[in-house]
């Protein structure tokens, strides 16, 4: 039997980092870091500096692996993410296959591994038999309103958390998420919007105010971070104004 | 000018603590910790443990501040939380004029400041001219569905955080946070749900299954934690079958 724990390390910063992840890179004998590609390395060395600064290890084994790109252009979406969750599973197996009899594995996960992550899922899907453990982590949306010194909801109302694909006609407070294709444009202009792009890193970049007003910087902003930087991450909220 | 540092410490376990937090917390002449009554003994005793464990200073100035109680039976919910915001907003004035000019205080917030927390907003309301600044946490829904070893959303999909009191049909995966009166056994018995109380702490409780088939016990079990720690803090999440 083997413990696969999958460690929320927060959304950019090391100091997002929990007592109880430090803890679990420090119990794992193996750790697990995803490489995306190049264009996303930013994110591969957060990770490294995570395990650089915080683990104790003389020398712990550090796997990174290939994250198969998800083919995008497949218009049925959900069997397009099966198909990807299935192709990772494979290499969940051999990640898994290389912790020792009884031994610790570790995933670090961006932000929390509950909030837009497959992890788990994919996990669900690997033959050996495991115990997972889930150990917390901060989500781009508390990055968010922190950054912003605002609290998520009004006074006992509610939040809705969804993606630009599924972004409607914001009735409710809403954080946007997995937003590619700047779903903020087709909103409303008199709604409020706080956004957030590289939270927690010292690239953060902030923009809030009347949505009709600022839409076309966040927009122009974001082309030039993301030529710059090669990739972006970025998440806001929109909201009625008061 | 003060710095008030707002800093979320998570939910029930000092391991939840960032590296961020500590810092914050070791960088503050002042710490505020909220008192709310014996009946919720047990969080101002987190909050202590917290601070023996991680602030270094030989000798931290605590200030031990009571909150008043919301007037609950109020029948205009809004006018009621306003006085509530303004009595608190009283007490933060003193608590801030106990701060040195040119120094920093730091409240230690529960979860994350920016879920269904007051500070903020309170914050804005005195008189004293301050710099805000806000430290994210774990929340319980981060430590509800680690503990579940869950994913929050289903792939893409979104997911609504609201209160007992907003419930209604879900039509969305939906969290339910501050919900005194048991929302859940008025909903669709055919949902799941995933139910947590005292999350992170080691008197956390778990229940999971169909709603229909598990909703008593969880009032049972609910009632039954209540009487025996004086205060329940629950969080849970419903969702259709897949
Ligand atoms: C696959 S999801 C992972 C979310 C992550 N598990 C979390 O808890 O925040 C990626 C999305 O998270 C958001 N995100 C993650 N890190 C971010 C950051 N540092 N700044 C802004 N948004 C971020 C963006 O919306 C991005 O499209
Ligand atoms: C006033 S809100 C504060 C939320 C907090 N700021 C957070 O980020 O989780 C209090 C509600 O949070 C939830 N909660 C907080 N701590 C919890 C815990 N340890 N276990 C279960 N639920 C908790 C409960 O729903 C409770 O009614």
């Amino acid at each position: 039997m083997r413990t696969i724990l999958v460690v929320g390390i927060g959304t950019g910063s090391p100091e997002h980092l929990t007592v109880a992840a430090i803890d679990a890179l420090n119990r794992a004998d193996v750790l697990f870091v995803p490489e995306k590609g190049v264009s996303k390395a930013g994110l591969a060395n957060v990770r490294r500096a995570i395990i650089e600064r915080f683990v104790r290890r003389e020398d712990p084994r550090i796997i990174g692996y290939a994250v198969p790109r998800r083919d995008a252009k497949n218009p049925e979406y959900e069997q397009g993410v099966a198909e990807w969750h299935q192709a990772l599973s494979d290499i969940f197996a051999l990640l898994v296959a290389d912790v020792p009899e009884g031994g610790t594995g570790a995933f670090l996960v961006w932000g929390d591994p509950g909030l837009y992550d497959s992890t788990l899922r994919i996990l669900e899907l690997v033959p050996q038999s495991i115990t997972v453990e889930v150990i917390p982590g901060i989500t781009a949306v508390q990055a968010l309103t922190a950054a912003h010194g605002i609290a998520l909801n009004r006074i006992g109302q509610p939040v809705v958390i969804t993606t630009g694909r599924q972004l409607g006609t914001v009735e409710v407070d809403t954080v946007v998420m997995l937003d590619g294709r700047m779903a903020f444009l087709d909103a409303d202009p008199d709604l409020d919007i706080y956004w957030g792009a590289y939270l927690g890193t010292p690239d953060e970049l902030l923009i809030a105010g009347r949505l009709g007003d600022v839409a076309d910087r966040i927009a122009t902003t974001r082309q030039v971070a993301r030529e710059e930087h090669g990739w972006i991450m970025d998440t806001y909220l929109l909201r009625k104004p008061q």
